[in-house]
Parts: C-alpha cells; sequence; structure tokens
C-alpha cells in the first residue's frame, strides 16, 4: 500500500465541523481531513451527529477518485493491515454477494494450484446463508481458529489458508457501517467503495478479483451501477498501489443449482473435480485468469480449466482442509438435513425466471442463515435446484429439492420458491458473464 | 393558529430512518412524519445523529411552503403557546437582525399608542449589543420579570408589555438550531425560515410584521436571499392563520447613530419624541404602518408621523415603562459610561462606508454584549457615530464617539472602528428601505 498523504490539495485537517461545511459546499477533502474524520469518528472525538451529517453531505456532493481512495485508506489503517509481505503471488476475491456464490471455497485452492497463495481472514455472514467460513464449517472437523504464525506458515506451504476473524480489520467501517445503516447513508457510491476496499486493503494481499454481481439478487440491480462501483474500487486499489481488476456477473438467478451450506461445499468438490453447474465453473475459470494474470502468473483459460479437470485443484482442496483439521472421508458425503420436499413445476414449459433473492429466502427460513451476529445456522438444509433458467420443464416435474429438519420453517420456504420461480411458453438462458477486465 | 394535521399528502408518520431515506430522495414529508421527527428529538427517542443526517438531507433536496409550515408548527407547539386571545389587536414585529437596531423600543409603544396591543416574551441577546431586555434594563428599576397575569393586565391597560423569556417558547427551536450549529446545517432557507416563525407563532400575536435586514451587517447578504427568506416566513404565516408581511431593509450601516444598551435606549426616546436619526424614524414608520394595516387599523404614515410628533407615543412609552418600574426621571439623563474617545476622520471626503458588523463588534469588545448565557454585560458602553454615510467630513472631524469604562476593550474597539470606516471621494447615501408589503 502506497502512502496517500500529502497527495491531497491541501496538507491541513479540518474540523469536523469544517469538513462537513467543505463538503456540503461542493469542496475536495485533503488527505488529512478524511484521516482525521475517520480516526476521530473511531476515537469518539468526532461525534456521531457530526459524522452523519459529513455522511448526508457525501451522499448530496459525492467525492472524488483521490478523496474515495483516501477515505478508504484511513478505514484500513483504523486497524490492523496483515502483513502478508512474506508470501508470494498473494491473491484475494471479493464477491458484492449473491445466492449460491460458493466461489471461493473453488477459486482459492483452483488458485493455490496455478501458483497463487491465498491467505485470507474471513468473517462469520449475515445473510439468507452463511459465509464462506460457515460453509466450511459444513466438514465435520474444520477449523477456521488459526493463530497468525499457523496461518502464514499454512498460507505458505499448502498456497491456502483462510482463518476466522480473529484480528481487527479496519474497524472504522464497522463503526461507519453502524451509523450509515441509520442515518440513510447507506446508498453512496464513493462510501460503498470505500467500505468494501478498506476490507480488502487491509486484508493484505497484491492483487484482488472484485465480483460485482448484478440483477433482482444483488445489491446493484443495473449494469450501469455494478459498472460504476466496480470502477470506483479498481480506482481505489490502483491508488493503494495494487492490482485490482473487476468482472461483472449476472445475479438474477441463483450461481450454480445449490444454495445452502453443506450443499454448496458439495457443489464446490463438483467443480473443483472437474464437473458441477457449467455457470459455476465459467465464473471460477474466469476469475482465476483475471487475478493470474494481475499477480504476473500464466492465467489462461485452458491453464485453469485443466487444473480443476486433471484433479490438481481438488487436490490441493484436500491438503487445505486436512491442513485446518477437516475429515474430508466425512465430507465427500457432507450431511444434509434428513428431511426432503419437492417444489414441482406447475406449468409444461421454459423456466423464464428462478429469482434469486427469494430461494436466498427460502434457504434463510429453513434455517440456513442468520439475522444477528452469533446466531447458530443449520448446515444441512438447502434448496438444490434442479434446472437453470432457459431449461424445459413440464407439469409435475421436481424443479427443486427442498432439504429440511422436521419442516422447520417449510411452509414459508415453499411459498418463496413458488414465488420465485416463473415458467413462460419461451424463455432465453441467462448469460452469467456481462463484462470483464474492468479497471 | 390553525391545525395543519391532516393536510399533508400522507396521513402516516414515517420513522425517522424512514424519513431521512424520503427526504434524501427528494420526496416530500406529511405533516404528520415532520411533527413525529420534532417530538421524537425533544423527547430523546429521535437520536441526534438522526436529525443531523436528516437536516443535512432538508439542506440539499429543501422542503415545500407546506412542509416548512408543517415543520414550523411542529416546533411551536414543542413548548407553551401564549395565549393573547383576550386582547385586541396583538402585534409583533421581528428583526433578522442587526446593528443598533433599537426599532422595538420605538414601535412597541408606538404602536400601542395608535390602537394595537403588544405583548411580548422576549430573551436575552447573544451578541455584540444586548437584546431589547439587556436594552430595557438600562433604565434604572426596570423589571422584565413579570408573571402571566400582571404580563396580560398590562398589555391590556397600557397596550405594551414586555417580559422575559420565562415560559419555553419553542423549545425545540432551541434543541434543533444547536444541533445544527454544529454540524453545517445552518444555511438552509425552510429551516431558518421555520426556526424564527417558531418563536413568532408561539408568541401568540395575530399580525407580525418581520424586518429582514440585508447587506455586510446582516445574515443575509443579498436582496435575493432576503426576499427568498422574507416570503418564506410569510408563507408559513399564512399556513398558520396569522396577517404577516414583511419588508427588506438595508442593514450595510448601522441603524441609527447609537450602538450599545443604555444609549440605544436615548435615542429611541429621542425618536418617540419626534427627533432621533431620520433612517429609524423612517424604519419605524413603515413598520408600524404595515402591521397596523395587517391588523385591521389605519396605518397611514400621516397618523404614524403624528403619533410620533405629538406625544402620543412618547406617553406611551412612559406609561409602559413606570408599569414595569422604571425610572424615567433618571432615564432621561439614562447613564453612559464615564469615560470618552473619539474616532477622527483620516482625510477630508465623504463617508463611504461605515462597516456595521465591525461597529457591532467594536461595541461588544468595551463590554456591551455577551457571548454566553448569562454572561454580565455593560448598559453605559457604546459608540455613538456622528455621521452617515454619504455625509462630507473634513480631515480630523470626530466621526464617532467611544463610550467605554476605564479603557476596557478600547485599543481593539478602535481598531475595529477604524477599520469599519471609509472615506472616499464621494459617496452616496444609501437609501434604508429596500421593498416593503412582501407576503
Amino acid at each position: 500500500m502506497t502512502e496517500a498523504d500529502g497527495h491531497g490539495p491541501a496538507a491541513t485537517s479540518l474540523s469536523a465541523l469544517d469538513a462537513i461545511i467543505e463538503k456540503r459546499s461542493g469542496g475536495e477533502h485533503s488527505d488529512s481531513t478524511l484521516a482525521a474524520l475517520v480516526d476521530g469518528f473511531v476515537a469518539g472525538t468526532v461525534p456521531d451527529y457530526q459524522l452523519a451529517a459529513w455522511l448526508m453531505a457525501v451522499c448530496w456532493q459525492g467525492m472524488t477518485e483521490r478523496e474515495t481512495a483516501a477515505l478508504t485508506m484511513a478505514m484500513a489503517r483504523s486497524g490492523d493491515i496483515l502483513d502478508l509481505s512474506g508470501l508470494d503471488h498473494t491473491v484475494d476475491k471479493h464477491s458484492t454477494g449473491g445466492v449460491g456464490d460458493k466461489t471461493t471455497l473453488v477459486l482459492a485452492p483452483l488458485l493455490a494450484a496455478l501458483g497463487g497463495t491465498v491467505a485470507k481472514m474471513s468473517g462469520r455472514g449475515l445473510g439468507h446463508t452463511g459465509g464462506t467460513i460457515d460453509k466450511l464449517e459444513s466438514i465435520p472437523g474444520f477449523s477456521s481458529d488459526l493463530d497468525e504464525e499457523r496461518f502464514l506458515r499454512q498460507a505458505q506451504e499448502v498456497g491456502v489458508a483462510v482463518t476466522g476473524q480473529s484480528r481487527d480489520l479496519a474497524p472504522a467501517d464497522g463503526l461507519i457501517y453502524a451509523l450509515r445503516d441509520v442515518t440513510g447513508t447507506v446508498e453512496s457510491l464513493p462510501l460503498i467503495a470505500s467500505s468494501i476496499m478498506s476490507k480488502k486493503l487491509a486484508g493484505g494481499a497484491k492483487s484482488i478479483v472484485l465480483d460485482v454481481k448484478v440483477g433482482s439478487g444483488a445489491f446493484m440491480r443495473t449494469v450501469k451501477e455494478a459498472r460504476e462501483l466496480a470502477l470506483a474500487m479498481t480506482r481505489i486499489g490502483r491508488h493503494a498501489g495494487l492490482n485490482v481488476s473487476a468482472i461483472l456477473s449476472n445475479m438474477s438467478e441463483p450461481l450454480g443449482l445449490a444454495v445452502g451450506n453443506a450443499i454448496e461445499v458439495r457443489e464446490a468438490i463438483e467443480c473443483l473435480q472437474g464437473g458441477g453447474p457449467s455457470d459455476l465453473r465459467e465464473l471460477c475459470v474466469v476469475l482465476a485468469g483475471q487475478v493470474l494474470t494481475a499477480t504476473g502468473l500464466p492465467g489462461s483459460e485452458e491453464r485453469v480449466t485443466l487444473a480443476l479437470d486433471d484433479g490438481s485443484a481438488f487436490e490441493r482442496f484436500e491438503r487445505w482442509i486436512e491442513a485446518q483439521g477437516g475429515d474430508l472421508t466425512a465430507a465427500a458425503s457432507l450431511t444434509l438435513a434428513p428431511d426432503q420436499a419437492l417444489l414441482r413445476a406447475p406449468r409444461t414449459g421454459q423456466l423464464a425466471e428462478i429469482e434469486a433473492r427469494a430461494v436466498g429466502r427460502a434457504a434463510g427460513l429453513l434455517g440456513g442463515g442468520r439475522s444477528r451476529k452469533g446466531d447458530k445456522l443449520d448446515h444441512g438444509v438447502g434448496v438444490l435446484l434442479h434446472a437453470k433458467v432457459g431449461d424445459s420443464v413440464t407439469a409435475g416435474d421436481a424443479i427443486a429439492t427442498v432439504y429440511h429438519r422436521g419442516g422447520r420453517g417449510l411452509e414459508e420456504a415453499l411459498v418463496a420458491l413458488q414465488g420465485a420461480v416463473a415458467i413462460a411458453d419461451a424463455a432465453v438462458r441467462q448469460s452469467l458473464i456481462i463484462e470483464t477486465g474492468l479497471g
């Protein structure tokens, strides 16, 4: 990360009140003003009502590329920045979040098999299904509790290490986000971009690929918005001296067929063994190629697909899981919830829509997610789709299997799924990758 | 005051967060949403960070006429509303604040002499010189501490009663202003207008004339801004069912010649006796005429000037001051500070500028004002100008007498005064009244 201080238009930092007035007047903050705001808020010397007014002024007036980068770096520096300088070809991926997104589980060992190093500190997610750590904990024995020494050693030896968020990465982001959430200031491109990128910068990897999701199941509903966010984030990365690029991918229907925790790990393993749904495979190949190239490693499609097909990616997955205590003989038959229900096609035709958000909500209703920090989630429940948008179905066909535990949340989940699916006389298959190589 | 609830576009009130989002999206609040915001903030259930974000969203998106009126009425209703319904022709004046503005001291008895009733609850001011109550307290024995019964009885019998702010008028305004002051949200037309008018509505008078000052010594620097504020305030008055009109008057140089406390009372008495500076007399005549007409009394210029010239206004002043315990035999020689210094013209020419703000600052430096609630001020100190903009002066002429107490603040005050005055080869007399009959 390069130092941004001193690149700003002025060296002095303004008081919080002056900063608010500067921003509401359409002015441009110096780097030191932004650092003083972030540091002051974290320290409690800038009160929440001043930061709230400033955040709304940012929603109003926006921020320049330089300001956005300076804000991000101030947030990244508010806590520890992981020092991965002892590792070669450190790579990371970030997705803006979607339903059925198990890409990290595939991408991490795939990249390691191709020469990259993935040393990732990850949190437990809130939402309809768990985060990467939750999904990994579907594997019997898997531990996400690595101390720093073991974490770095494993990353060096195996090429992959994923640990729970024990260190305080970009604490300013969490504090500011909590305030944005209650002050109507979530929706602001520079604030969204800096929030995401502050954690990535603190994560320490040199090359990062961003998967910005677009569509009804994503935070960004239009390609235009998603492209703007992608470019804002890659520009921050450039200011920070990192290799950051982005792709836009479709998140109207779920990624792949599996939505849940254990069931997504199963699908990831299929993909790592050269199989699995074609959209998941395609996304992993594109993301891997892009980040490998960025870090100076050969990232041709042939090389990446070969690593999936020849077993080298799966072999790396096995070494990784084993290094963190996971039992893959048990994982080979990852335990799903014992009870099943089928969703059947109400008519004959082509699947025109499988609304991702509603499928995610169904998995959450079954117990697969958490809405509050610390909630327990059920690794076994989930939804397995039997078709993708564009496929033909006949009335009465099973189009999804619902794995539930004793009927918990089943009725509401089925209602959500029924509402998610639309069948029409004709429908077109959606293209997954919308744009690559942004930034 | 008419009820505004139910006139809004929607009957339900939104949560504070929903209200913030509605406003940042350019939406229009219902009356009940605005009342819920104000009441919630006063009660402490809407936290300051949410109100701060909302205030900035208002600076950004503005408010409609109806919203501004509803906000004002919610603020007025946050405390007591004076019940003056037992009095006839209740009139009030508000000035947006200037230097040397002793208009209320003249206008109140003048209006009473012409059939109006002035029952005014007034605060002690912050600023370079005191507020109306402070000026009145220059008069030996004068008491601003009237209980409600005596206050109303005196208003009925004498036509004038001015009491200190014992009741809690529009407490929401003070709380919201304090937050605006530290969140860069002071400058917003609907917020300024609603702040001023909430106190006027709570003050209970039926007819109100607003003196909106324009120029370097005023809050509003341009005629355009001042006119917009004036119209915003008269519109609020109309929504509240009151007779509110406004004028714009010049506040580049001080009003009249005296700036201080006792010295301003002296000048007001001169005016009430048919003399005094012509600009002060002109302003009082215009304001009186306008508010008398609004309340249905004859307000011709002839009738008003006659009341100043025939002693009836001064007689009403004497009865008023006596009723509140003031000793006017002593007041006739209102005690000024014992020490004097002269400011002399540095060159021959015409007075091109007497910067009002700087003259006010000079009076404050001498001890004539207070910067914090509860500070004691010196009633005797002040500045008496000997000339107005446009007058000819000869090098060495005294252009101002400074009344000080043992040199306290004298040096800085003289520097401020020297900086305030510009003499040129030719200068034009400024016109005081810029526009009348607004609203």
